[in-house]
């Protein structure tokens, strides 16, 4: 199914900000080294690239204390979610200024004011403006949002989801999923000394696996939603990998083609 | 036509920002009193509201120096559209906080992820998302951008133009254009002591005015391609007015309803 050259790149919002404290915080380091990697890789390799990053300290406080994932609830969550929408803007300026400042032609696509959902669905929206700023050579910023939704008023559209719906509807080369761990353990790492990093996984060492509360979740899925959506890409013929980007070069490395640096997650 | 009880407020880029210099600069007076004046108004009277902004000096100079308004022609605008956009964020996102500390729910919306045009046209978008934001109380904040164009690459969307195409689309019931003037005079008032603001202008009086070139044009049309326009929602049986927001309490006047404060455009 991928015929075209577009890789999509997952900016974890656990590795771009600073989500102690419960305060919104971007981790500067983070994101400018990451900036560094992407542009290097990318002025030695020719891909089309759209990049989608999580919003970690900058949406999940506000989301959480006003149940904003399940939808219009009373009149007090309005006000959260135009502070929500302000928070996501300023981190989303904050990352796109930061790579452009290494000489990448990267934009902000706001899916907020082009898509909707219909029950936390994404509903089938037009992507010409996305292709369209594809062929002319930009690389699209997106980020985890809040969506209005038909039936529910709002939903919450987390970076993950994003990243699913653009590769399959795209037809992505590849999808990378920078987190701020190995990739997919056998067991959890942080309980079970002996958990393994699992290299590939497929539809048959899935049940195989020990994920699900084993990794620590956020309010937006955790690595078990990721494994499962992932694999439905693979069912498609979209291999994709989950890499650790808040160690140095992992990210250049992978995004330069180099395919042992994390889980892969295959047909 | 007009059925609903939807204000559409442009707020003026010669207002907002500060045109001296070629520089980037917010007149940050402004925009505090303008956004005092309109969470007043709004406080007073319940309306909904769309406020759209021009760009003034976070657009036009990069515009202009690599001549985008007609289009793709070389590889070296994407650099500086890539700018323009980051610069046209770096606005709204000023705006819409400076509104927001007010305690207005406003929040971004960014046209140019979810319209396009061809040839200069934008290509009938679906407008869903914008209603459902109004739907839930929320004040959309669009400005002037660059749209992708299916035929020229990109082109150029006025703070103006959207106005208009709004206005049109969602049948609102008054359309506010602030600008930095007080209206539109019968002939160029920096030239002829003897120019008379015209309380109102319709299609019958509109062939004795002396617009044109004799009100300052900026890139994306001066007065008399807003009076032209104008003219147009006027026929459909929506009225609007001009009027100078760089002077205090006009705009909230405005907003309250009264209708002697600049220039009227009726049918």
């Amino acid at each position: 199914m991928p015929k075209n050259n577009l890789v999509i790149l997952k900016l974890g919002g656990s590795v771009i900000t600073d989500k102690k404290n419960n305060r919104k915080k971007i981790n500067k380091n983070n994101l400018e080294r990451i900036s560094k990697e992407i542009t290097e890789a990318m002025s030695k390799k020719g891909f089309s690239l759209i990049i989608v990053h999580g919003v970690g300290s900058y949406g999940h406080v506000i989301a959480k204390k006003f149940n904003l994932s399940n939808g219009y609830k009373n009149k007090h969550q309005i006000q959260a979610v135009a502070e929500l929408y302000c928070d996501l803007k300023e981190l989303n300026l904050e990352v796109i200024k930061t790579i452009k400042s290494r000489g990448m032609d990267v934009i902000p696509f706001q899916q907020s004011s082009a898509w909707k959902s219909h029950n936390k669905e994404i509903s089938n929206p037009n992507l010409d403006v996305i292709k369209n700023y594809l062929a002319l050579g930009f690389t699209p910023v997106l980020h985890g949002d809040l969506m209005t939704d038909d039936k529910l008023g709002f939903s919450v559209l987390s970076g993950d989801k994003i990243v699913y719906y653009l590769a399959r509807k795209l037809k992505a080369r590849r999808v990378i999923l920078g987190t701020d761990i190995d990739g997919v353990f056998d067991a959890d790492p942080n309980i079970n000394k002996k958990a393994k990093l699992m290299k590939i996984v497929n539809s048959k060492n899935i049940n195989n696996l020990l994920i699900g509360k084993s990794i620590a979740m956020d309010v937006t899925g955790g690595m078990s939603g990721k494994v499962k959506e992932l694999l439905k890409l693979a069912e498609l013929g979209i291999e994709s990998e989950i890499i650790n980007i808040s160690k140095s070069n992992i990210l250049k490395k992978s995004l330069c083609g180099q395919k042992d640096l994390g889980t892969i997650i295959k047909k």
